[in-house]
């Protein structure tokens, strides 16, 4: 038995999306309603009822882990998402380009994004990674570009702590904050953020006088002079699903943030070409590849972003159409490759992100286990008021320790 | 209001048992489903959502407690259940008796039951317990027989633990394995596998001369000359259900374990003659039992084994018509003898044991409530995918508790 975790980022919706319908019930959706005719489906609360997920706690919960205990912060997931090796007692942050300029003496943020940026940034990171921190000579630090203005950021050294405040004044025209320690924590943290001040204040000098800025500046466009960064962590003790399950998995997300936290959970990461991470990747290339990788592996995790990107955009006819699009291209294409007998299948939202309010909610998703072990229920269609009548009622996380118990992997607990 | 919990152990199954259904759906019965039309019914995941549970641990969730905080293994309940005293500092294993012989100087497992021994276990008890161990002589044990090779041991004494390893090879032709502490564990529990290492070797040589094996040599039979113990553990912290919810219970059930749980959870323990723990079980002297005992007792747990073995055996025919059995015997009989105007009744399986799959799954397992407190629901009947749809939703383990509410039995938790 074979087993296959879909999750589209943000899938739920409200009946404020439209017309008294979310997108998922609005949506035109034949494939996974009869795999849900097929199958059964149930309402999935990501952490627990009455708890408004992140997606990076919302992904640990539906992985089977409890992120109360386990989550330190989103940067270390950013870090192994981009390819970063992270030691325990790294701290890891989430980190992009920005554009300052000196104002009445001060700087300034003016850009958040540095015009997103799209190239010579990796240029622009290896000048600042040549810096040796003054204030702490013992904290060594790499900055790695990712895409347009993203990357992320890692301290290594002695007597480091997450416990530091970010950077990032989430305006333009103000001045960017400086880092602090926490109130009330370990001297670690204000030595941490001494080496971010450092570190962010030295890198600006870097950064401006860079051939890379200096041609951006005098093509008109907004030079990537500052770093900003936020979501300070440490690397997480997460025992790999293949130790807790004895199984074996592969990740096929086009986002960082879902790639690392497979990659914290012992997941191989595959890269497919066109998977963007956004509304214009390629929904075939990721379940071809989906349904090659069970050959190899024993389950396989697909993260697809799009759906909450229109979300948070509040754009209705683009997340009700991306999700067609999910329905007929990623769907029908895996239903035709995988062998029904020997797969099985669940599908949900890591939460809900409503139009009206475009950010994440507490409502339980819609979730789908189809497969030869899954008993039909006597559900028509796949959406969230189907989900609230159907077959496996409601549950909290753990969407992949169910779906590993469906192909019969589970570890017996007791005797 | 009295309570009667009824537990089918393995009750729960998949649509691959028989022809798309489960051996509860494909099962005739009248008796349940009469009952599912008069009270509510929904699915229990017996300790958590994708957990897969052992007896054991199922078992104190139903009964109400958190496996997870007070589990420590196996060994401890089976003593209990054949009737030994536990204390707070013993160390209790499952133990049965095997057939070892010497080959090329060593001694290899050539029968991991002895034979099924049927007759003259206590003798060769008896003279085990005689031995004095001179590795630990601070350390007492007891071996007791229970049913054919069956038994449980104990050992008290002083710095005891219960991170010990198993000596079953689980294979024939193969040498008992020593016993070892855990890696990384205190110094008592490499004390520990001594005193077991010792007792096992000695007491060989005790059991192969004794009268039985000789005369069960003699007959050609396996000589039950060799103990195989594992899950050890030491005695758990369990508040009994009196202390918790001021009300005095009982227990009828035929395997040691279940037994053994129910008197850790401090239940009077009653003895129905005809009652095995297996397939042959009288189910209508336990359901007379049942009725009886609540004339003297607040509630009475009866669990019935045969589903569990039929599902371990892969056969389905084989459950079926026990569960048909469970329907007219016990609980056309039980039906009969109580007063259903005052009289409480919760049936449901302790995890679910499908027939192509011959062991637990993490699936939740169809319950019903039945009484005068209890909502009627629209269900027409009892099986898994009607459970889907029952009026109680969907919850984790607690059965017992449940019942206690609707007897208005339970404490309130705050003012």
């Amino acid at each position: 038995m074979k087993g296959i975790l879909i999750i589209a980022d943000g899938l739920g919706g409200r009946p404020t999306d439209v017309n008294g319908a979310s997108c998922l019930e609005a949506a035109r959706t034949p494939v996974l309603d009869a795999a849900a005719r097929r199958g059964a489906i149930g309402l999935m609360d990501p952490i627990g009822p009455g708890i408004r997920p992140g997606s990076d706690t919302a992904h640990l919960s539906l992985l089977g882990y409890d992120p109360y205990a386990l989550y330190t912060g989103r940067g270390v997931f950013e870090c192994l998402g981009i390819g970063m090796d992270v030691r325990a007692g790294d701290v890891c942050l989430r980190a992009n380009f920005a554009t300052v300029e000196t104002r009445a003496g001060a700087l300034v943020v003016t850009d958040r994004r540095a015009g997103r940026i799209d190239s010579g940034q990796q240029d622009l990171a290896d000048a600042l990674n040549k810096m040796e921190l003054e204030s702490v000579p013992d904290v060594s630090f790499e900055f790695r570009a990712s895409t347009q203005h993203r990357g992320a950021l890692r301290l290594r050294g002695p007597d480091l702590s997450r416990h530091v405040s970010e950077n990032d004044p989430h305006e333009v025209g103000r001045p960017p904050v400086p880092f602090a320690g926490e109130a009330g924590r370990e001297e670690a943290a204000a030595r941490t953020a001494a080496a971010l001040n450092e570190l962010v204040s030295r890198g600006h000098n870097i950064l401006r006088d860079h051939p890379v800025n200096v041609r951006r500046t005098k093509a008109g466009k907004p030079p990537a002079n500052f770093i900003l960064a936020r979501g300070a962590a440490d690397c997480p003790a997460i025992p790999s699903i293949e130790s807790l399950y004895g199984v074996r998995g592969a990740v096929i997300a086009g986002g960082a943030l879902y790639r690392g936290v497979a990659l914290a959970c012992g997941m191989t990461a595959l890269d497919v070409p066109g998977v963007t991470g956004g509304l214009d990747t390629n929904l075939r290339a990721k379940a071809t590849a989906a349904a090659d990788a069970i050959a190899t592996f024993d389950y396989v995790f697909v993260h697809i972003k799009g759906t909450d990107n229109a979300g948070h955009d509040q754009d209705a006819a683009a997340k009700t159409s991306f999700i067609e699009r999910i329905d007929q291209e990623f769907f029908g294409e895996l239903m035709a490759r995988v062998d029904a007998s020997a797969t099985h299948i669940a599908f949900a939202g890591d939460h809900t992100t409503p139009i009206d309010f475009g950010d994440h909610t507490v409502e339980p998703v819609p979730i789908l286990y189809v497969g030869p072990n899954v008993a039909q229920d006597a559900s028509s269609s796949f959406g969230e008021r189907e989900a609230g009548r159907g077959g496996l009622g409601r549950f909290s996380g753990r969407a992949l320790p169910i779906l590993l118990g469906y192909c019969n992997w589970a570890p017996k607990f007791g005797s």
